[in-house]
């Protein structure tokens, strides 16, 4: 639809276009069902065809090649990530926010937990390939500027004691999503969505103005809105 | 030299034997060379065999297949780093060994740095290959209880406060290591030392009895065994 400004009049190629970019995100969303069930390994043209239940060469006409289709893969995750985050903010400030925020990055269910397990196996061929790699410092200080605002409204409304460092703090937290989605990942026994919120809240806890129970307020953070 | 029981008297077993176990180290040695450098769709038998200046077939007499080779590689780079992180530790105690241990854990240096981009290439595996996962939580309660009884040793030297809880701070500590890992591995330019040892003191300022600056801590731990 983006691309309507392109279309000439003769109606036939709108339905195409649109039948284009519907069909790139769909080639997308297999490449990510992919991702989560059998790893990169598994993304094969030839997998993802069968998958499909297209011809071999057909994903060809939307990708260039693999590493263009794998960097729309990666963005795609991204994208549903921040949609949610963004919607479960909606409505909400501080720590409240916070933790809603922090509940749709953080693996505690089978979206999250599917996304984990594809962000990790991209990360292994981040080392490499500098194209997934050049979008990622842009997403890290959006997010960390985003987790800071919300410790600052945090310190506003005297839950956060004002000698904490919303900067630092925001930097920690969301590096430990990062780790929680390793650990969800390579230790799943070890890392139900009890611990995660412990992990969250040892962080937390200490700067906390007064002694409250945090666990009570992650509760709020369930009534999600759906992915 | 552990399978000498298995030996026959016939001594020109004894150098074969030996040259065995030499060559399936210098294999392992090569694989984790190759890992940090290309990751792990780089680490095919044709390209390991070239580097090594054999033929493509040699290295299934000492590994019976990629599977268990990459199984073997994964273990090396554990016992690499718990040597160093084990002679960091000897001759020190609490907050100082802590340290100390973490700097040879967390990717400070060239030697730190391949380690990480070699386990986070593997996590990518991790999520479809049982074989590799199976010695991860044992590692990880290891490495949880060392970092947790060095807690102990600096809560009773007065370092830390006797709020403490050593248990849940060291999972704390082990996962930001893994988080490093990432971070290093996909934001290098945003992971210096620097930002490193702030995330590690972020997490033990809150508990530290006196307001002592963290970072001269640090100090004592470069002074560091060779790899």
């Amino acid at each position: 639809m983006l691309r309507a400004e392109f279309v000439m009049e003769s109606e036939p190629l709108v339905p195409k276009l649109v039948d284009h970019e519907a069909r790139r995100a769909e080639i997308v969303d297999t490449t990510l069902r992919i991702v989560a069930r059998d790893g990169l390994a598994g993304a094969t043209t030839r997998a993802l065809a069968k998958e499909l239940g297209v011809a071999n060469g057909a994903v060809g006409h939307y990708f260039k090649n693999q590493d263009v289709l794998l960097a729309a893969t990666y963005e795609e995750v991204f994208a549903r990530t921040n949609a949610r985050a963004g919607r479960a903010v909606d409505g909400r400030r501080g720590l409240d926010a916070l933790l809603a925020k922090l509940r749709e990055m953080l693996p505690m269910d089978s979206v999250t937990l599917d996304e984990a397990r594809i962000v990790v196996c991209f990360w292994g061929r981040v080392t490499t390939d500098t194209r997934l790699r050049a979008r990622l410092p842009e997403e890290h200080h959006a997010w960390t500027h985003q987790v800071r605002d919300l410790l600052v409204q945090a310190i506003d409304d005297g839950d956060l004691r004002t000698a904490t460092d919303p900067m630092k703090l925001a930097e920690l937290l969301v590096t430990t999503v990062h780790a929680m989605q390793v650990r969800a990942v390579t230790l799943p026994e070890e890392t139900p969505t009890s611990v995660q919120q412990e992990l969250v809240e040892q962080i937390l806890t200490p700067w906390m103005r007064r002694p409250v129970a945090l666990s009570s307020r992650w509760l709020a953070s369930t009534e999600r809105s759906k992915p």
